[in-house]
Formats: structure tokens, sequence, C-alpha cells
């Protein structure tokens, strides 16, 4: 850092705590009588998880079911059916594919019966056309956490259930248009016997109408509604695949 | 204003200038290619209701089948089942009762065909207690946007759907910890008679264990689950109910 960098760094800090917006937020202050604090203001659907240390893992990756593999991010082929709700259009029904790229956390055990694992999306680009809507391209939106994990089964031969909460936007490219959701896509599967989940068909969201708004007016009212959304995680991508699914 | 005041106004506004603390965020540029820009973080789960001329409604509103009322703030006395899993401890099943204040926007059309109505929570008081866990307290989180809506069924003599993305604290008194969730807590109906829907045994919330955190760490890993909830809307409450509800 130059002189000069570190005299504008001195001031703007100087500057910035007389106008007080170098404080760090105070805590909530709680109401009389409540015993714990309230709920803070919640920026994200879930906790980050560092991507830092983890290895992308590709084509060749070895799945073994009911154990625990080391932290890794798993870029995995991906289709999914989703139903869309266009208010006075009605109802689009669409065949996606693509691929996801999900981070998986370094796990607390290697306990299949007690591991909890968490994850985060990190990646996800899929593709899908409909005769009336045209083309339409999925995106992570990368502004938001995308949480996940997978629950400790309790028992070494028992499958173990896991969620999402998917942020992402839907571009209509045909339709000159871009919506996104504000509450999560909860991507969920409740009997998965590997993790990752490969060549597993029963995913599904659960939802209900779940709202979707337009990214020209994000603070306006819905647009367009998911109705229903089941997915399948295929198998690892090789580096060529994921390079192309991310031009999308 | 005193001259002070504005004087010391300006030069705020100055210094937040030279900061930049000033401007407005800038729109996210969008990536090459993409034609109608990307998605922004969602601070809200949806669209805020403007309170300010809906009147509060109580103990002898008349409520009509198949009818659009005029907005307002239905105090309802409300009443759920609530399963929570607590990681190592097992699950816990409690009822609750309490009261919620539900504020209707004005209709944009009289027609129960066509209307959709949309309502954000503006009050929740719910109280339960568990032979295990002892009393809690579940109070709306007044730091996020509940928001929601009915949809327009089509039909002038078919229910409509409904749904709303909740914010709350499950305050666990004699466990001394209180709970939130980050990720709306999502109840639905799927056949209402009514706006608001009085007597309504039929709500359930849309989840799969959504996770619950900490209110002391809030940014950490979840402590809690909620696995299941059916709720049944009551008929509106009087003031002094409504009073007696507020103090929980």
């Amino acid at each position: 850092m130059s002189e000069y960098e570190a005299l504008g760094q001195q001031l703007r800090s100087f500057l910035a705590g007389l106008l007080g917006a170098g404080e760090a937020p105070s805590a909530p202050s709680p109401r009389p009588g409540r015993r714990n604090g309230s709920a803070p203001a919640a920026t994200d659907w879930g906790p980050r998880i560092e991507l830092a240390g983890l290895d992308d893992l590709y084509d060749g990756t070895e799945v073994q079911a009911y154990t625990v593999p080391d932290g890794g991010i798993d870029n995995l082929a991906l289709s999914s059916t989703d139903t869309f709700e266009i208010p006075g259009r009605g109802e689009f029904r669409m065949d996606f594919s693509g691929y996801f790229r999900v981070a998986r956390a370094e796990p607390e055990t290697k306990n299949w019966a007690q591991a909890n694992v968490f994850v985060n999306l990190a990646d996800m680009k899929l593709t899908g056309s409909h005769n009336e809507l045209g083309t339409v391209n999925v995106r992570l939106n990368e502004n938001v956490v995308s949480p996940g994990q997978t629950f400790a089964p309790g028992d070494r031969s028992a499958p173990a259930a896991c969620r999402i909460g998917a942020a992402v936007e839907f571009e209509l490219e045909d339709q000159g248009m871009t919506v996104f959701n504000k509450e999560p896509i909860l991507l969920m599967n409740d009997a998965i016997e590997a993790i990752p989940p490969v060549e597993d068909p029963n995913g599904m969201a659960r939802l209900y109408r779940l709202p979707l708004f337009d990214t020209r007016n994000p603070d306006g009212m819905p647009v367009a509604y998911l109705n229903r959304l089941q997915y399948t995680v295929g198998n690892y991508v090789t580096v060529a695949q994921a390079e192309a699914f991310r031009a999308i």
C-alpha cells in the first residue's frame, strides 16, 4: 500500500467513524420481559460454506453407498421438470437439463449413521425450451446463499434425507423477461443412499405456488409462480461438460 | 429545522457523498450475453403491505363465503400443532393457541373469481406447553416481512387457495433458548371458502425439516428443525382478547 493509499484509508476510516458508518450493527435490544432477545432480519437462508480448501470433483469420482465422503465440490448432471403458472396465460410444463455444482463441507463425522453434511449450491445451469414460451435458462442467483444439508439417518444401513433451498433465476429469453424467487425453492429427497445421490430420480421441490418476481421490478408483485418441480441428479460430469454448461 | 441542524445535515450529506455512503446501490451489471440483468439479493420474501388506511377488524365482523371483502386487518384466533426435532433429543409434538393479525391489502377486484388478495402477517402470538420442553411462546419476527396471498379461483363458486410465508421465533422459556426460521414457514390451504378463512381447520405448513437457528448465534448452524405443522384459523377475537394475546 502506498503512503497516499494508507492516508486515504485512514481518512476514510476517520470520516466513516464520524458518520457512524463504520460501526458494527448493534444487537437488537430485547423487549421488556423477553428472555432471549429477538430474531434478527434473516439476510441469508442458512449457513455459508467456505469453498476454499474444497476440490472440484468431476467424472471419475467414485461414489459409495452409505459412506460419508470427504468435503468437496460435486459437479453433477441435473435435469428437472418444472411447471410454471403465468396469471392470465395458464400453466407451462417444461423439461430442463444441465448441471449443478454443490459445495459439501468437511463432515464432522465419517459415521453414516451420525453425519449431517452441510452444503451450498455453488452453481446451477439448466436450459429448456417450450413451444410457446421459447428458450428458458436457469441460473443460480449468486447474490443469495442456497443452503442445504443431509440428515443423519441414525442407522448405518438406512438412507439419509436431504434438502437444499435454491435461489435461482429463470431467463425467459424469448419473452424478454427474467424472473427469480425470493423464497427458497426447496429441493428435497427423503431417501438418498449415497452422498452425493448420483443417478437418483426421486428429487422433488416441496413448495406451493412459489411466487416469482421480475428482475426489472424486484420489489413489485409476483409475475409468475412455480407450481411443481421434480428433479433427477445424474452422475459426475467431465470438466469439459461443466465448462460448456457454465456458458449457459 | 434549526440552522445548526440544517448545517449538520449538509455536512453529513457532503461527507456521505465523499465516502460513497449516500449513493443508491448500483444495479448489478449484466454478465456478457445476459439479456435481462441478474436477480438481486432477496431482502424480503415478498411485497410489503402498507398498513396505513386499513382498519383493525375484531369480533362482530361478518364473513361471507365467496365474497371479496374490502381491505382490513383481521384479528383472528389461531391454533396449531407443531412437531419439532432437536438433534440428539428427538421429536416434540406440541399444541399452541393464540391469535394472529393479518393485514389484507385493498383487493384489485371484488370479483371472487378474479381476485388475488395480498396479505402480510402483522402479528402472531401463540403459546403452548410440553411436559419435557416446558412453555413455548411463538411470536412474529417483526424484522422480516411475512408475505402471502389468496389466488383467484377462476370461478365464482370455487374455493380459493392461499399461502403465507411466516417468519417467527419460538421462545423455549424453560430451556432458556429462542429459535427462529430463516426460510419461510409456508402456511397454506388449498381450498378456502371465505376471506379470511374463519373456522377452517385445514391449514398446513408445506415444509421439510425446516432449520431453526438460535437467536444468540443467528449465523451459526441449525439447532432444531420444524418437521410438521398444521393449523386452524378460528374466528375474529375481541379487542380485549387481542390485547391479552399481544402480551405473550
